[in-house]
């Protein structure tokens, strides 16, 4: 199946009238980038360029395609078929690395090419890198709080559709989940996966022991036996316990119990007292209920004993906020071989757009190691880390920072030219590692989960001063 | 590629672990059902079913799963995987025809069939239907109050990744929306695609007007201006009205304007005034903006004269509920060709399941033409309209009524037997009409979207025994 359509019809409409009016190969340059923080969170964590790229490489339209629009899009005139049936994406793409930590209104994107096909991949690409970077981000936030413990995604039966449930576990394991219940998405990304048994097994036997005996019979090395079809403490530890006795005596080993349901603080004691004096002291206590970063904050702080923990709605479906609100925005057009900024004007201040081509750069103190903030610049301006560097805060100028002794990483790297990739793309492990490297640029105030210190992202002087003038400019034109 | 690996892994062992020990093929029932209704609504509207079946009739194991299954499942026996070479689903399903208005705890679909391919089948099972029978109740709000006007699903961007945008969109337009911006589910479904223009080509020009001119040139007779770019009521309106005339004046005519920020009840009233005075009255008002069924009731409230309405994130994340939290559970296991019931104990008596194969019945009062309640019973019991029938509520007996002069409509349909569909299947469009015609059975204040009156769901008296006697029966086994 071509995924060319999945975009919005006005993408269409707008290419067709570029077409007709004659402006399609008009060079424009977009960003995607978005507004606020999920979660009340400090940080998010960007995802979804893999799949981005694949997507905008891939671009072109079939027949069958062709087909479907020339009947649907009755206002077109037919030869704009045969233009699209050449179409390919021919754009030049900048983006950050997956696993990079973002703020708002960062380019996390940045596209130069046509308008016609700048606007053609507007919504596939919102639609990918918004829920990615959101799950992401809500991954990032349950491993905080277990940053030592097993986390597994479960939330595939839960997650909206079936690309939510493999990208979404994706997402996941960029941001330090250990392993996926889903096997698509095992598969199709190399993630380790997770699962042993249901309740459904359980129910399956005449007695709770059987069941367990039948599946440690199959599974000698790698039985965890979900403990609370019947009642936890008082039939499914010691049925295991008893099953654990079992495999210890012929040389296998229980590698763990699961509590599904029940207060999983005191449970997770009262089972880790008795597999201890049952001498089951390696078999790990694994707990998946409904669980996010609140519950596993609270269980931990009740001294719960829970060595992993099986994560699955909140998680897949980001449940405190299940969209990010990533947005699109033209930033300049091309005059001449120049780009000339342009501006996106609202009645609210804060979905104004900074007009121009930007670059960022991520300032570290040389003496900490730490991110002092980011900064953000015209892409022709340039910074000379042997220079004293003025911050200043993009809401309230007179918050004002001099940093001297500093690295400069360029966070926006080439990736596409002319539509063709031109870097070699981490793989997914790598960009999980990368994810773990740049946690360590930032202090713990900026991590944790609750009021986290806000991280400096600066706009330079010059793209303030620009932004201003070009707000002024507009409401005279318009109040004229 | 394949989806036959979109699975958890606990499925995959369970079936391993059944055909290590012998009992994979034998014959168990399983019903999916949710157990809470989302977002305080009176009911949920069934959705899904189409895509099941296309991927239960489709399921298999090509030679890549197989490969990746071989490399990443170390503790099954190589001779298992040619089992799961020649594997095809072979199950009976019942399912509700979709558009069925649904009640917590009903069985929405029946599988009768072995316990590997049953287990195989859940996670996808409740992906799909979970998300897009949440979605289509989402829908059925928003067109609840808003009966007579246009509905868009314009959510794609915001959809959580691919698939939802696709699937979620067919939803919308199973429950009463008219249109999606989506071109992919417009040519999957054969869904209307609606959109004009964004910000972005107004910007994309020297001046608004000469945008809105270039827009209608393309499009003389179908444009709909965006017009909140720079200053709704200053700019924007007066240049669509300049627009609007010279469009009429060469015998075409502007379709409409929209709004997507500001005071949408203020904004539109004004342009309505101006529209007419103006002489545009033919030209509609579409709002968007953030919408969802609550904005739209107080919009309406303030006498808004907007006459479309575009929404999106709230929608297509179902964002104040963003999972159904549907289940699949074991009802039942046959015995020498006899079902004998089954029952999932848990400590919380709302999850404890109704054990037996089912059937529902909607019981309809033949004077008003409206709906009393459901009535669900073992598969085998007899319903006979001449008699008198006393449905009494599940949860408190005492609450009884008897019914006489009814219609009693089987909402559980056989699709597949052994794996093969053998009904004709409606089509979307007749599947969205029958979704009407299901809304008409039931009383206004059973449908309105705050505090609506509760549906009655009786269970049988045989089958309210029957799980009473179960309940016992275990707990004496497991106190013992």
């Amino acid at each position: 199946m071509s995924i060319s359509l999945h975009t919005d019809k006005y993408q269409l409409t707008m290419m067709y009238a570029h077409w007709k009016n004659g402006t399609h190969t008009h060079r424009r340059s977009f960003e995607l980038f978005f507004r606020s923080l999920p979660f009340g969170n400090g940080y998010a964590v960007f995802a979804g360029l893999t799949r981005a790229l694949d997507y905008l490489e891939n671009l072109h339209f079939n027949e069958e395609d062709l087909a479907y629009l020339r009947e649907n899009c009755p206002g077109f005139e037919a030869t704009f078929f045969d233009y699209l049936r050449q179409f390919r994406f021919q754009a030049d793409v900048d983006a950050l690395a997956e696993g990079t930590l973002i703020f708002p209104d960062e380019p996390l994107l940045r596209l130069d090419g046509t308008i016609f096909e700048l606007h053609l991949v507007e919504t596939a690409l919102l639609n990918f890198i918004g829920y990615q970077t959101l799950v992401a981000t809500k991954a990032a936030r349950i491993r905080h709080i277990a940053p030592e413990d097993t986390l597994l995604e479960f939330g595939s039966r839960r997650a909206q559709e079936q690309d939510a449930a493999i990208w979404g576990a994706r997402a996941t394991y960029l941001a330090g989940f250990d392993a996926t219940s889903n096997m698509l998405a095992g598969q199709q990304f190399s993630i380790p996966t997770s699962g042993t048994h249901a309740h459904a097994w359980v129910q399956d036997f005449p007695c709770e022991l059987e069941a367990f005996r039948a599946y440690a019979h199959a599974f000698p090395d790698s039985s965890v036996l979900l403990v609370d079809t019947y009642d936890t403490l008082k039939s499914g530890v010691p049925n295991a316990i008893q099953v654990g006795k079992e495999l210890k005596a012929k040389g296998h080993q229980l590698v763990g119990i699961r509590l599904d349901s029940g207060d999983l603080a005191f449970l997770s004691k009262q089972a880790r007292t008795m597999l201890d004096e049952a001498g089951l002291t390696e078999t790990k206590i694994i707990a998946s209920s409904d669980l996010d970063e609140e519950t596993i904050l609270n269980l931990k702080q009740q001294g719960a004993q829970i060595d992993g923990w099986g994560v699955g709605t909140k998680l897949i479906t980001a449940y405190d906020q299940p969209a990010l609100g990533a947005v699109y925005k033209m930033v300049a057009k091309e005059n001449d071989s120049t780009w000339e900024p342009t501006i996106k004007i609202s009645s609210n201040p804060a979905k104004i757009s900074t007009p121009g081509r930007k670059t960022i750069f991520r300032i570290i103190d040389r003496e900490t190691g730490k991110a002092r903030g980011d900064w953000i610049a015209s892409y022709e301006q340039l910074l000379k880390e042997e220079e004293p560097l003025t911050l200043f805060h993009p809401e309230h100028p007179y918050k004002q920072k001099v940093v001297t002794n500093f690295l400069a990483i360029p966070l926006l790297q080439p990736l596409l030219r002319n539509g063709k990739l031109i870097a070699k793309l981490p793989t997914l492990l790598e960009s999980r590692q990368y994810h773990q490297k740049q946690l360590q640029l930032f202090w713990d105030e900026q991590l944790r989960i609750l009021n986290p210190e806000e991280y400096h992202v600066d706009l330079s002087k010059q793209l303030w001063e620009q932004k201003q003038k070009m707000i002024q400019d507009i409401y005279k034109e318009v109040h004229r």
